[in-house]
């Protein structure tokens, strides 16, 4: 394993500066809403980790000095990552999200459907006083991408299909596209190249599906007060992830949990055996390795464009994606 | 009662050319999606009025031939308005639209709300790829404005605060501002002036209330064949709409109902009853009434403008939307 000096995404001092006029803006989009809007959505935005926004701003600047359309883009991309958050705990029923209870919870499922509508006008709100129409775009396409993952996993549900070709076509879908257009965003940004945009987009591509695998390695062996929520809520939900798609294949206990997992009223019942043996298993490191071999190609990437400080800190936030702990 | 030829908004002759392309162009922005998502939302857009292109088309009519600015743009506010009922029904847990049954019906909420979010991206893909980011400002205003209202209406759900200002007040936020800014949108299409584009946002605002009035009326008097859901919905889910304003107010009925109406448990049980005495009230003619003054507003408005066959229309229009059946 790679070592990494500091593994908080939350900690790029680099940009510090930038990241308070982007938090200074998020809120600023919030506290603009008349209440009781206003009073539903300012919890809901503290304690997140700003991948997004972050990404946005770094393959800006490897462009480009900051610009207003950098920080614009970075917040709408926020937005656009917290409103599917919030449709996400009404779909997934969550009650927790960050140690807070979710807007659903607190509120109930009809206001949070339209929170969640309220914060993606919002991002639009700003993406089109601005006209970053190139960056609404690539949000654009995201969006609908997101849609199509969590919709064919609805409508699919069956955990028959699960295999590791499935699980990287919906990873794709509802994490990495978003992470990829946030670095499409923050190119157009930086005026970069058609063919950069496209490069620096295939970074952002492979880092979402570290992002996603290390998720979804947190839900099986993560601490529950840092992550803030409960541990192995995927696959109480019937989500076959893939650390649980490579339990599958393990010698000692595929064939034991294989009909369990394939029922999804069956595997609460066996449920924290069933995290006791996927860490005795291979599945973790398998995982792991998955995980560790994006990131190396996301940073294969990075290896095209000229030397800076930001492209340097994508190289190591590619570290940080994996060794993070929440 | 004004008497009207042809009470369908669904028939106007003089703009079926421009209504074919509007629908065709709206069938292909859902028929360029992917499966599932494609047969998900096929169905769902059959049998609307599309009352809210028209408008766009018929405003921007008003100042300059047409043009495909007015066509996306209008297929956009028939998309976002689309995915706004498809949230509506997920909140309101309604079974029936349209002589349908609804997605969160057929597929269950989850999928509904993906939908509705998807739908949402597609009307925004539109307005962007077309550079529409005037007609897109008006319509996010609107969105933001529909989502305050249905929030306040979740949040102080309670019936203790049910007047007649704060009916306007929601009704305005919940339906006349789409309708208002499918007007504006529709004038800059048409290149209009500022002011004219205020005057003709005032137009579509006091014709969304009589819109809005209408509906709740054909809550309580329609024919659920042709309106294509159940009578009574709105009373049964605790909506305190004008005609049960009016009927509180009423002094043969008014005393006999205030505690019942106050108490969205009550209601069900004598449902059929105070269905029967509504009608018996003055309730239905001051509703109806109501409607017919701010009708009579927005054809002041038009007056504004200067004579022509779509001004007319949109004259016409205002008696359609009043005497409308569906």
């Amino acid at each position: 394993m790679i070592s990494v000096a500091n593994p908080n995404i939350e900690d790029i001092p680099q940009i510090s500066k930038e990241m308070k006029l982007i938090e200074r803006e998020l809120m600023r989009a919030i506290e603009e809403s008349e209440e009781p809007v206003r009073g539903i959505l300012k919890d809901f935005f503290a304690g997140g980790k700003r991948l997004r926004p972050k990404l946005v701003l770094l393959t800006g600047l490897c462009f480009s000095p900051v610009n207003m359309e950098m920080i614009y883009s970075a917040v709408a991309a926020e937005l656009i990552h917290t409103a599917s958050l919030i449709h996400d705990d009404v779909i997934d029923r969550s009650d927790y999200r960050r140690n807070r209870p979710t807007i659903n919870y607190i509120y109930g499922n009809h206001t949070a459907v339209i929170a969640g509508d309220f914060v993606f006008a919002k991002a639009f709100e700003l993406l089109c006083r601005y006209n970053l129409n190139r960056c609404m775009g690539h949000l654009i396409d995201a969006i609908q991408e997101m849609c199509h993952g969590e919709i064919m996993q609805a409508v699919e549900n069956t955990n028959k299909k699960v295999d590791e070709d499935y699980y990287f076509k919906i990873i794709e879908k509802k994490t990495a596209s978003l992470i990829s257009a946030c670095c499409k965003a923050g190119a157009e940004c930086g005026k970069a190249k058609e063919e950069d945009i496209k490069k620096i987009g295939l970074y952002g591509l492979y880092l979402g599906y570290v992002f996603q695998i290390v998720d979804d390695l947190l839900d099986v062996i993560g601490d529950a007060t840092e992550i803030g929520k409960p541990i192995g809520q995927d696959i109480e939900e019937g989500k076959i992830t893939l650390p649980y798609i490579y339990f599958l294949q393990d010698s000692t206990f595929g064939a034991k949990y294989r009909k369990v997992l394939a029922n999804k009223s069956l595997i609460a019942a066996v449920k924290s055996e069933l995290l006791r043996d996927i860490k005795k298993s291979d599945a973790i490191s398998k995982t792991y390795a998955k995980a560790e071999e994006f990131a190396k190609k996301a940073r294969e990437i990075l290896k095209e464009f000229p030397d800076s400080i930001y492209r340097n800190i994508l190289v190591e936030l590619s570290f940080k994606v994996l060794k993070r702990k929440r």
